[in-house]
């Protein structure tokens, strides 16, 4: 089994934690190649910032896609390519925000998401909305700080605002799991695990696994509604490369 | 008052549509301009289709926000775009969904959406619910057909199916008002509410005057928390054009 | 365009505000005239008060039924008459609190309202369920005050209480707008504004606006199902002119 | 133990047959009092109906609040002098639409409730909401006749047209109890019952053994927050009559 | 008419404590029988208690089925035992935590519930959600503290915690009712009533007043969808006496 | 790894091809064993089944605690036994109805759940509630058949029943992925899957990849708040084996 790990953002140190912590749980059948556009921002912490990396992010899919058995989408979050992808696709497509969440639903009553920006607390309850679980969320909590202080010389002290933001929520709202709100938290899972005794989940080990899940139940993404084939479309100044997924589906 | 109403597809038949059915509406002291992007699809009927038209839109909205008091996305839905110009913008942005909704509200208990594609179904009940007014949607319902339909021969026969869906809406789901979901329809308000006996709400009239309204009442977007000011961002292979935006919130 | 405020409560001080809180929005083709009722209480803090409130408002409304194209119940809450003037009227019919909360709706994600009274939080929370609209409302705050004392000496004290709410509402409760929750918090919007950084809705503003759009767009109320007209009916005791909106729809 | 049934019609057929309803439910300790306004229509079928019935239906509660243990008011819906009595009185007031549906979740796991009336099918679904129990509500269903024809000669053919509304309610909506949409069907409850098989609650039996149940658990109307006393307050051109609620509070 | 309380835990001092609480509320004609299974844990304050106390309860309620008018089930809680017995049984059957809520919800407009152990906030949440009114609750609180504790030496103390957290809900959380969360707080309600000058529910009271009110409407269990006749069935190894609700409905 | 899959009714035929089912899926380096409890009903049905197999399925659990690294509980709903399971054990633990539908919330916007009876049609909307995820289910249907009649020799009868109820699940309420509503309908996804055409999920299948994924994260069942430890506690006449669970929790 192949899994694409698409990084929407363009830092390769990311890209390369990412891909490090996808290895650390696949199975031994399955292989994980973790990749980034060539173009877009740097992270990304806002809609605008989302949208800049949209046709980078269909390009790589495009030009990847029959290489690979399922896909994920690693930006924390609703990022509107995983919806876009499942048009394109009948692999399955997993955001690392919904697979945290859905292992986070299953480890206890309630979970919280420990984000890293304000911005991020209005923008990861409308996803929570959007997946239909608010009901679980005991909170969403920020540390005011931006994703990329997580790759900088400030590391340990970012991982401290995390580990007693996450604390907070435990202790006053009620979470039983906590969700770490970043594909750069990779690895932080372990110390907040040991130093709150509650379960961490990080969301590109969850997306992986819950990838290899739904390929070895042989579950495909659905192509009613929703999902349904992209209609043919008449493209004006885009290149060529746009045209292909309608093609395919009038192909069909 | 000056307003830009983008268009988000590349259809300049609709732009011209557009323009026309906000000059309808607009008060004396108004001037509507409608743009389209120059590049991106001829329509906008699907999550693949909406981010292509993203950077096109992105590069207009920067090229005049100086201009403008205020701003409208009109594509009948919950585009991303209303949410990125939110972002990088002071004045108010508002897309043609949402405006069409508001009003719906006032003018009866509950609405209905007629969309012009099955897809649409799932999208706009995802919008619905987004705005957070699913309380108030008695149906969302479909004819089935592409959205350039509306602009070809057949549309006499677009028409009869919008108002046999319509009928529906009234008669079985209990909608009290019709909101036309397409910007495409503009126009056939005026047929529709005569055989219904009920409010039809256009929304790109809707828009017009709720940009008024805000205008006149001094409200602007509000710039705490999810549309707080860009954070300066380093862009890889990105036309320059697209940092603009983070530039001018540093200078803040 | 001539809209009709009907002020419910008997303070002239109130209704003198309004119209001067209408005119300063109003568009230059429309007219606005701000009447209150000849009995009643002095102001509306209870659902007792706003019984006592409702037939000599509807008075009001029948008398001047013929010579409006729009009416706006200036009572912040979801006061009964502006439901049984639907009933009543072909014409928009709009209450200050829900033209506010549809404003604040396009300005931000969330909004909190601000009033003057503790009872007041259950009501205004009930309304905003009743709206259908209660997943942006970020909380209702209350002053602890008594709606007059807006008009009385105290008037500074009431406004910097009213500040200081507002301010943990942005705060601490995640508010990106604020509605005023009282018609005589008029002319308060500017001064919050300038000390909070975030838009302040006035709710007479916003609803002229709003009747000015949905005239403007040829808009009336619903008449299916809520707002159906309403059907001749024996009345006992009560005075001739009360029969009149049975008479003319029997008319019909 | 005194309970006052309060009609807020001014039909005494209807009043006598509460009455009726109510004695052959009561304990034998319980004296049960059904009283209509002298003023106000002959029946409530819509807001404005609803508005008309209120100041003589407070003269009546203001005239005998200090008679009876316990206050009824019996109009099916979510009448606003029931929200107003329970700011003026410390006893216990029940409207009987919430009595019905608090015993049918008793019942069953879902109930339904059968109107008389197409513009009730909203208003009843509003009051569902604003109880907080729509999770329960498996369907609104009207016969869309008059509330009057139940006093009429053609009874039976209402009854039956009822009796095919709650058959559907039962066999297409998953309804497991059937709650009585009218105070003038009293009575009906044994014929449904018999035919449908499953339980059918009427409001005025299910109310008069509720109060009994509060009364007899010492529970009162909590004066916290939304029924906390009426503070006091000017009324201008009102009769002195109306100012006594306010008195007794100020006289705390 | 005959009531069977039964008391789910083998503690007799709760037993008789509940006995003494159905009686002193109960009405002339009505007998109260309290009884507790032979068998099971001494408290229940988890799912794994409520499992070990399920089949020595169903044992009692089949031993009495036939001698009894209505039954109660005197666990605060959602205890599975309440929608077995509906399904075994035609006669009304509840449990003390929705009796205790629905009477809540007539006092006053919001109820919170004081538990007295962490575990029982998830708990009560989720019966909460599952009773379909969590829109009234303003809060679940905890003293931390051990079910038995109420009975033992430092029941002063804990009533201190219970009158604490009961305030605390009243004053920060807007609760204007408190219902008390453990049948082990009978007796309890007159002393927190006086404090806080709040309505106080207690379970079992309200209960028995609530079978009283089912009765004398003449209200059974629905026998359609949810608590439908048991078909019959083979059981593997267990006492015949769990085969009798399968036989009686096939003789149906 | 070792995953014990509980199947908590007493027929072996169920546990040979729910035992087929789990090993059909799983990944080379786990090992499944499928068990049934020695005592109990022959299918589970209704909450009286379920809780007549309660304390079975707690021996078998207490028996093999120490030997499996997870636990799911083969049947469809969400049988009381899973949260006493979490409450006593560290590891996941995974009813297989939740695991369906996490599965089908990534494959597809919306799923609908075929059931085996018109009693399920309630418990499994109740379950999907409890779970927090109704927005994402489109309809819960029935073949209106009994469980067993799935072993015996009318299977394709049954087969053609659940294939017509898929259906129009599929085509009248909008679902995009079909969740097995029965541990006994494993191996029939197959078959629907090819002619619906859209995902088809088995609740078994499901529950193997989903505890693999949790394990190969290293995500334990939460241990605050509503699966904290058991309290030590007296049992009255129980066998001494259930109290083995609190003792573990008291040598914390």
């Amino acid at each position: 089994m192949k899994i694409l790990i698409l990084n929407p953002n363009t830092s390769e140190d990311f890209t390369r934690a990412i891909q490090k912590a996808g290895e650390a749980v696949k199975s031994p059948g399955t292989e994980v190649v973790c990749l980034n556009p060539s173009s877009g921002p740097r992270s990304i912490e806002s809609v605008y910032d989302e949208l800049l990396s949209c046709t980078p992010c269909l390009e790589v899919l495009i030009a990847h896609q029959a290489e690979f058995d399922g896909f994920i989408i690693a930006c924390y979050g609703n990022h509107p390519v995983i919806h876009a992808a499942r048009e394109m696709l009948n692999q399955p497509v997993l955001g690392i925000m919904e697979a945290s969440l859905y292992l986070a639903c299953i480890a206890g009553h309630t979970f919280s998401v420990i984000s890293s920006g304000d911005r991020a607390i209005t923008m990861f309850w409308d996803a929570i909305k959007a997946f239909g679980i608010k009901e679980r969320c005991a909170s969403v909590r920020s540390t005011g700080t931006a994703v990329l202080a997580l790759e900088g010389l400030g590391k340990e002290k970012v991982e401290d605002l995390i580990l007693a933001e996450a604390r907070k929520a435990v202790e006053e709202d009620g979470a039983e799991v906590i969700s770490l709100g970043c594909a750069g938290m990779a690895g932080l899972d372990e110390r907040l695990k040991r130093e709150l005794g509650v379960p961490v989940v990080d969301g590109v080990a969850a997306a992986v696994k819950l990838i290899e899940a739904l390929v070895g139940c042989g579950i495909q993404t659905s192509k009613r509604r929703a999902y349904s084939p992209l209609e043919g479309k008449e493209l004006v100044n885009l290149p060529k490369v746009f045209s292909l997924p309608y093609d395919q589906n009038s192909g069909d």
